[in-house]
């Protein structure tokens, strides 16, 4: 598992030193800015996806490419979920990621650490790696659309 | 300034090699995707900027790290003006972003330029640089926009 060589040095740390209510001018913002970082994932992700699930052929610089971006976009939502931002917006977000925080966390730093082997993986060039980091991913992803996000 | 998201992220380099109409499922999700990237990359830059117009301490670690993601944010937009795209959602986008494709195309080339100059001056830790490195990259977002987007 050639990947996992990889994960020390492309995990990066997150610190979230202060509530997001001092960052944005207005709750609206904030609201706006993790739903932004989150389609802007959403878009590369979904074409790792493509070549992982064979909808379009592989080709490994555009994966790894594609797969850098979602582990580095995936570092910045949470930032957007401060105290003072559970309504607003179009926001689709249950209170149970204000009322669960540490539950929520445990999603959010999961998401970093399974899009980073993501990133990892699609530098292996190896599909099978790739599939097995995408599969792993979208199930972080959908972990906590069930438990956080309404429909 | 611990008031602040730290991310501790390496810089990544994103490389966008197809059209984009290769890379959206339909025109909506490009103008998404190039207002979301937009978005999210002001949010960062309006930090570098509460410091180096002095509304906020300047925070050296603060500075490079939003700057970095400012750098990073602006690689991305591009891909989402490809043909088919200039109409659809809320877009703002002004018909001369693709009859005068040159002129946009430098605008966005100097955007990278200028943002990545911008996340290096950070890095030095010196203000009078970041100063120096913040107008030359508000005056690029100011060109464009005049330019290129409706009120």
């Amino acid at each position: 598992m050639k990947a996992f060589i990889y994960i020390a040095a492309a995990a990066t740390l997150v610190t979230l030193a202060a509530p997001a209510s001092a960052q944005f001018a207005k709750p609206e913002d904030a609201i706006k800015y993790r739903q932004s970082a989150l389609f802007v994932m959403s878009q590369h992700f979904g074409r790792v996806g493509a070549m992982a699930n064979g909808r379009v052929p592989f080709d490994a610089k555009v994966a790894a490419d594609n797969a850098e971006v979602v582990a580095a976009m995936a570092k910045l939502p949470w930032a957007g979920f401060g105290p003072g931002t559970e309504k607003g917006g179009n926001t689709k977000a249950k209170p149970e990621i204000w009322t669960e925080q540490a539950k929520f966390k445990g999603g959010n730093d999961k998401l970093v650490a399974e899009t980073a082997k993501l990133a990892a993986a699609a530098k292996t060039g190896n599909l099978d790696d790739l599939k097995t980091a995408f599969a792993a991913t979208a199930d972080t992803c959908k972990a906590c659309h069930d438990a956080f996000r309404n429909k």
